[in-house]
């Protein structure tokens, strides 16, 4: 594929505090864009990083329709550029894409997009540890009118961002009783948009007590744990691992498939099995729950202090060998190229 | 308040086929605009309807941070412009801006911005009869970051375009028995982007099956039925009207309380409960399901043919005197200022 490159006439890299950076907030000198028209997706170009000008009854204002994606990139102490299982992303876009009525893009599009806009802006790749180029692919109904069905013309865009950490502190963390993410048939498998709005006032109330972070539960009982706001959620009571099996209202977290391999290759046990709020307060209380940690791509592993269900709050111990901290350094030690991948993971861009 | 406005160098009006309408899908020649920006709303303006630049972090792409409504202007046969029932709109609207995290909007930005739009547009207000001005309050987060987390900077826009009928022919429906649209606790009671999107997928299949819309049944046990795309669900059973309660999973359309208003001045025993699927079923295979007809601003009363479940058609009788024609009467006679409002419906606008 011939992907057109259109550079920037003076890069703001310069502009940057690489040892200061937030998460997503700063965007490096470019973009991949496509567009579909006409039935089809057009060819992918790389164009500067620039403002998207769209009628005012485009239907992503109206409608919701948009999905993502968040991937990273890793810079390794020599200079090579790699992802991490960026296949798995973008067969989940194509999942995503399909539930929300939107077209399905092309492997090659994605893929040869992707390496050569990271090609393009291979300086915007933090070296610093912890840092990485957070990678934001999305798609929306750039189509107009407002009948409420779906758009016959949709945008495909690839930007990045370097990034640090995306929690500053620890994590203490509310057990939902009241709110949902997601309902039985509905569109919480999907990197939906609409997914994400639908948590902020909850989460808003959440943080008014001092949590950081919503663990949902299902919409009917509220008595299982399914998923945090951006992160699948383990438990780990006494030398277990469990982490809840996913369904059409859990997004299937590629970092949570991950860590599961992982555990199994460090001989850690690990369950994949329907975890009660029940269970999880009963062994908080018996001193049996050691650790409870969110896992995803921006988050990474991010170990949980406590979590508050019912007006009560737990503490967690704080643990010397954590799973937590062990699971995350084999993981990130195999995105930044710091140890073997026998996973065959690891994707080489440069 | 002082609202500026900036007209249009030239109209757009006289390339508009008025006798042959679509549903939203030519525009009027302004819209009203407005920004919230450092924790509050700015003046609202009237400016020429335009494109809306945006940058590509702004979290309407990521996050369908995103809520909207929908209204309509009619005109007289005097040239008379009104509204129908406005401020239930205006205080939905904020009831959906709350639940999705973005800042509500005074009540005087809403009704004083639509007045003064509709004053300054008002040639394109249809006088066909079934045509009428279709209005689209919306509102979405233009701030910037790819933080899963509100934005802070959001627009408010009102768009609208002159409009034929939303459905046209027969309405045949499907009673959904595994998509849902809303979940215990999540945002179905809001007019949010991203409960529309949702339903394209389970709307196309139920298309490709020869039905227009689907029945939303409750996600838990989809035993129960719910509501339409962008209507609420009525079945008369001998001669009782019967249609659910509202509750977090289903829009208070305020065309049904409307209905109910009128249902019970005209006489008709109208019943709200839930009604389970099976019922309906049992009443069509008996004979004494009369009628179904899905009750919103866009598609006023629209009479329901006949639906399909687990396999099986089901048809609805034509009836001569039927509850439908004589509510959708009564209310549209009232929208139009041809027959009295004593329920003081009405809202002169010009
Ligand atoms: C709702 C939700 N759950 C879980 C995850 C973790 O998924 P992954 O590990 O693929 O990043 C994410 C973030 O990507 C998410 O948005
Ligand atoms: C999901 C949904 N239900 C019901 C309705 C009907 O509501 P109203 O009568 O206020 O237009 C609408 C449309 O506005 C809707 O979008």
């Amino acid at each position: 594929m011939n992907i057109a490159v259109e550079k920037v006439t003076s890069s703001k890299i310069n502009e940057v505090d690489f040892d200061n950076l937030a998460f997503g907030s700063v965007f490096s000198d470019h973009m991949l864009e496509c567009t579909y028209k006409n039935g089809a997706w057009e060819t992918p170009k790389i164009v500067p990083y620039q403002p998207i000008t769209l009628d005012p009854s485009s239907k992503i204002f109206h409608y919701g329709q948009s999905i993502f994606e968040g991937m990273k990139a890793y810079k390794d102490k020599d200079g090579g550029v790699w992802l991490f299982r960026p296949l798995e992303n973008q067969k989940r876009l194509n999942i995503s894409a399909k539930r929300m009525a939107i077209p399905e893009l092309p492997e090659e599009y994605f893929m040869e997009g992707l390496t050569s806009l990271l090609q393009v802006d291979k300086n915007w790749i933090p070296e610093n540890d912890g840092s990485s180029l957070y990678i934001r692919p999305f798609m929306f109904a750039s189509g107009n009118g407002f009948h409420a069905s779906p758009a016959d013309e949709y945008k495909f865009i690839i930007a990045t961002a370097p990034s640090g950490a995306y929690f500053s502190g620890k994590v203490r963390v509310l057990i939902e009783e009241k709110y949902s993410r997601s309902a039985n048939g509905g569109v919480g498998f999907a990197k939906a948009g609409g997914n994400y709005a639908g948590q902020f006032y909850p989460t808003q109330l959440a943080k008014a007590k001092g949590y950081q972070q919503v663990i949902w539960t299902d919409d009917n009982t509220h008595e299982y744990i399914e998923e945090a706001g951006a992160m699948n959620i383990f438990v780990r009571i006494n030398d277990t691992l469990i982490t809840g099996p996913t369904s059409d209202r859990i997004l299937d977290g590629i970092t949570r498939k991950s860590i599961l391999d992982i555990a199994a290759d460090e001989g850690i046990k690990a369950e994949v099995r329907k975890i009660s709020v029940a269970e999880v307060v009963a062994a908080a209380k018996s001193g049996e729950l050691k650790e409870m940690f969110g896992a995803g791509t921006a988050a990474v592993v991010s170990p949980i202090s406590g979590f508050g269900h019912q007006g009560t709050d737990y503490d967690l111990p704080e643990l010397e060998n954590s799973y937590a901290m062990q699971l995350k350094k084999r993981i990130t030690d195999i995105q930044y190229n710091r140890a073997e991948d026998k996973f065959g993971w690891r994707y080489r861009v440069i």
